[in-house]
C-alpha cells in the first residue's frame, strides 16, 4: 500500500505483489468470463475511492458479479486462498474504505443494480447493492413513496455503499440516516455463507440486530448482496429559507436559534463563500454573493404549519444577525442553492487535492467548532472551505491544497488532525457519516476507549474469523 | 429450573442448588449491606417476570446496586466464581427474559432510578436503567420534550428493561421503537469492564454500532447501567377515531384501508370484546359494547392536516364495513379506551394464567393471521382474547386458561406453537416487541436459518466469552 505521507500520490502505487495465479484461476473457473476484470488500467480504476489522501494498492483482481451466488463463490475462493476481499460500491467514499489492499480481490457490486421489488402496502423496497441512491429514490417516487437518505453523492453513490458507511445526507436532520431505513440484508458472511438477516415486518425482535450491526461496518463484517429498505409516504413540498451571514460563527449561532425554537427543519445546511465561488466558477449558476456564509433551511410540515415553521426559521436567522434572511419565493433559485451544496465537493476538487473532514459535534458546540476550524486554518496557513449539515452539528471543513505543493499537504495533514482533536474535546466524533475507512483510523483510536475497541475487534473476529473482509479498515 | 410443562406452577420452584457461600461472601464484601437481598421470600419475589408460563429457579442472591461501579463489582465477583448473572428491570417482561436460572445472581436495577440529565438543546435525556418509562416521559414533558416509546407497561416497566427487549408500544406505528431512540449506553461487559458505547451527537459512525446491537439483547451481551435517549419536541394533540367491527377479520381489513390511504396514524390499536369486558369487570370504565372488535386510531399532524387525516381514518373504517365509526369528540372517552388497551393484559390475568403471543406479520397478512388465530382457538378449544398494535401487524393473542386446568394448559401450549408457525409461514416473526427470553427460544430456532443462529452465538461468545450473562436466554 502506498504511504499516507504528504508526498504520496494517487498514481505512485506500490508493487501489487506477486500475481498469485491459483486465485485468479479459481475465480475464472467460478465466474462468467465477463465478471472477471483484468488489465492494469482497469484494476487501477477500481483501486481506490474518492479519499484522495488515503493509501491504496493495485488489486490482484476485480470481479463484477451479477448474483449473490457469484459473490458467495468469490468469497469462498478467497477464503480458500487466504485472499483479502474489498467490497466496493460506486467508489464515491471519502475515507478510503473501498481502497484496495495488497493482493486483494475487489468485489465491485456495481453490476448488481436491479430494484427487485417495491411494496406499496408494506412500504419497503428490495434492491441490489449496486442501485444508485437517486435511482431508488426515483423508483420509490413513482409509487408515491420516498426513500429519505440523501447523501450529496446521491446521483453517483450506491445503496450498498450507503449501507456500508451508514450514509447520512441533507434530510437526516429530520428523517434520520441510512441505518434508520434498513430493515433487512442478504449478506455473504466471513465464512462464505449466504444468509438473510433482519425482516420485512414493521417490528421484530427475534435475535440480535445483526442488520444494524452490519450497517456502517464498511465491508468488514460481510458483503451485502441485497438490501430491504423502509420507505415513507411522499411528503408535502418543502419551503426554503435562505440566510446570509457575515461570519461562520454567526451562522453557527443561527443554528442554535433554530433548534431552540422547537422547529425541526427538513434541512439546515451551511456553505461558505469559497464553496459557492468554486461551484459558480465551474457551473455558472449565478450564485456568487457577498455573504461570507449562507444557511439553507427547509421545512416540510403540511399547510399552514409549514408556513409557520418557515417564518420561525427566517426569524431565527434574523435574530442571530443575518445580514439578509428570507423565504425563497423562487423554486429555481432554491434548487440552484441546494445543487451548489451537492456540487461543492467536486467543485473544490477541481482546485487541488481535497482532504475532507466529517466531524460531528453537539449543536451547542457548532459555533465554537467553526471558530476552531478558522483558527486552525489561519495558524497552519491552510485553505479550508466549509460545508456543513449544520442542523446535525455535522461539519465538513474541506482542506484544499494546491496540486503538487508538498509543504501545503504537510500543513493540511497537521490541521486535519487538530480538527479531529478539537471535535473530540468538544464531545464530538471524527466521523458523522463518511465512515472510518483508512483516514479516520487514528481518529477512532483517539475517540474510543480501549475496552470498546477490544469489543469491536472481538465482534469483527467473531464474524470474520479468517480475517479476509476488508482487512486494515476501521480497526486492525 | 422448573419445567415449562403444563403442570409447572409459579410456586413449585425446584431446588436452587447449593448455597455457594464464597460468592455470597464476596458480594457482601463488595456491596453496601442494603444492596444484598437475602431470604427466600425476597428471592422468590425477584425470581421471575410476568411470563407466567416460563420456567424459573430461586436465585442464589439478589443484588440491588445503586451505582454502575457496584454493578461492575457484582459482575466481577460473578466472573471470578463462574456464577450466572441475570439482569432485571421492573419485572414486567412477558417472555421470561428476567427469570432466574439455577445458582444465579439477579441484578435488580430498580434502585438506579435517577433521571440524570435532560438536555433541551441537544434533545436527549440521560437516565439510569431503573427509571420507569412514564417517569422519563413526564420528566421530558416538563421540558416540552417527548420520549415516544410507550409500551402498555409504561407505568411499571423500566427504561433498562425497555432497552433490553427493544420495547415497542402504541405510537411506534409512526414513531418507531426503543432502538430508534437509544443514542448511547454505559454497560458492564461480559469481561467486567465498565464502558460507554454510542454517542450524544446527532450523528456518528465511528466503529460498529454496539449500541444498536445491545438494544434488544435481553441482558445477554452486557448489563446496562446508564442510557442516553433521543427526545423529540412535544407534538400536537392527538385526535382519536373509533371504529366498531363485527369480526376480527373486518377490523383487519380496515387496517389495510388505512395503510393504503397514505395516512400514517400515530396509533392504530385493535381490541376485542373479551379484552373490553375483562377491563370493565375490573375497573368499571363503562366501556362494554356490542361490537365484537374495536379499532382505535389516532393521528397527530398539526391543524387542518390532522383534521383531514382523522377524517380519512374514519372513512377507511367505514369503507371496511365498520358497524360504527366516528371521530371521538369526548377526550375522556378516548382516554378511557386507551386505558382499556393498556389494562387489558392485567385484566385478563385476573381470570387465569395468560400465555401472551407477540407475533408480527406483514400488514397485508393481518386479516389472514387474525382468521388463523380464530381457527386455532376453535380447534384447540382455547379461549383467546385479541389485542393488537394492528397498524404494525403486531398481534397479541392472549391465551387464557382457567386456573389449575392442566388439560386447558396443554391445549393452549399447542395453540401457542401453531400461532408461531402460522406467523412464520405468513412471512412474520414470533416476537415483535416482547423479546425471545425463554418462551420464544423454539420460535427463534424455527424462524431463523441455522447460519444466522451461528452468527448470534459467535457474537454472544465474543462479548460474553465466559458465558455468565443471562445464560439460557435467547440462544443457548
Amino acid at each position: 500500500m502506498t504511504s499516507p505521507s504528504p508526498t504520496a500520490d494517487r498514481l505512485t502505487t506500490s508493487d501489487p505483489g506477486p500475481r498469485t495465479e491459483p486465485v485468479l484461476q479459481a475465480l475464472a473457473a467460478a465466474l462468467p468470463v465477463e465478471a472477471l476484470v483484468t488489465g492494469d488500467a482497469a484494476l487501477e480504476r477500481y483501486s481506490h475511492d474518492e479519499a484522495e489522501w488515503a493509501p491504496y494498492a493495485l488489486p490482484l483482481a476485480v470481479v463484477r458479479p451479477r448474483t449473490a451466488e457469484q459473490v458467495q463463490a468469490v468469497v469462498r475462493v478467497c477464503l480458500e486462498h487466504g485472499t483479502p476481499v474489498v467490497p466496493r460500491g460506486g467508489g464515491t467514499g471519502l475515507s478510503g474504505g473501498a481502497n484496495a489492499v495488497p493482493g486483494c480481490v475487489v468485489i465491485s457490486l456495481e453490476a448488481m443494480d436491479a430494484v427487485l421489488e417495491i411494496d406499496l402496502l408494506e412500504r419497503y423496497a428490495v434492491v441490489q447493492p449496486g442501485v444508485i441512491n437517486d435511482q431508488l429514490r426515483a423508483a420509490a417516487a413513482e409509487q408515491g413513496l420516498w426513500y429519505p437518505p440523501d447523501p450529496a453523492s446521491a446521483p453517483w453513490s450506491t445503496i450498498g455503499g450507503n449501507v456500508a458507511t451508514n450514509a447520512g445526507g441533507v434530510c437526516c436532520v429530520k428523517y434520520g440516516v441510512t441505518r434508520d431505513y434498513v430493515l433487512g440484508l442478504q449478506v455473504v458472511t466471513g465464512t462464505g455463507e449466504l444468509v438473510r438477516v433482519g425482516r420485512r415486518t414493521a417490528k421484530g425482535v427475534t435475535g440480535y440486530d445483526l442488520t444494524a450491526l452490519l450497517v456502517g461496518s464498511e465491508g468488514t463484517l460481510g458483503v451485502v448482496t441485497e438490501i430491504t429498505v423502509r420507505l415513507r409516504p411522499a411528503r408535502p413540498p418543502e419551503q426554503t429559507v435562505v440566510g446570509f451571514f457575515s461570519s461562520l460563527v454567526a451562522a453557527g449561532e443561527a443554528v442554535g436559534e433554530v433548534v431552540r425554537s422547537g422547529v425541526t427543519p427538513s434541512a439546515l445546511e451551511l456553505l461558505d463563500q469559497q464553496c459557492l465561488r468554486a461551484v459558480d466558477d465551474w457551473k455558472q449558476l449565478g450564485l456568487s454573493t457577498d455573504a461570507a456564509v449562507i444557511l439553507l433551511g427547509r421545512v416540510d410540515s403540511p399547510g399552514a404549519a409549514g408556513d409557520a415553521e418557515a417564518e420561525t426559521v427566517r426569524a431565527c436567522f434574523a435574530a442571530a444577525g443575518a445580514t439578509w434572511a428570507a423565504r425563497s419565493t423562487d423554486p429555481d433559485e432554491a434548487e440552484a442553492l441546494f445543487s451548489a451544496r451537492r456540487l461543492a465537493y467536486p467543485a473544490l476538487e477541481r482546485l487541488g487535492p481535497v482532504l475532507t473532514e466529517d466531524v460531528c459535534v453537539p449543536l451547542r458546540a457548532v459555533p465554537t467548532m467553526l471558530a476552531r476550524i478558522e483558527e486552525v486554518a489561519a495558524r497552519h496557513d491552510v485553505r479550508i472551505a466549509n460545508l456543513a449539515h449544520a442542523g446535525d452539528g455535522n461539519l465538513h471543513p474541506l482542506l484544499v491544497t494546491p496540486p503538487g505543493d508538498d509543504a501545503a499537504r504537510a500543513r493540511a495533514q497537521a490541521a486535519f488532525e487538530e480538527i479531529h482533536a478539537a471535535a473530540i474535546a468538544l464531545g464530538g466524533t471524527v466521523t458523522g457519516e463518511h465512515g472510518v475507512g483508512l483516514l479516520k483510523r487514528g481518529g477512532l483510536q483517539a475517540e474510543t476507549e480501549p475496552a470498546v475497541v477490544a469489543m469491536y475487534r472481538a465482534v469483527r473476529h467473531a464474524l470474520d474469523p479468517h480475517g479476509i473482509l476488508n482487512p486494515g479498515k476501521v480497526v486492525e
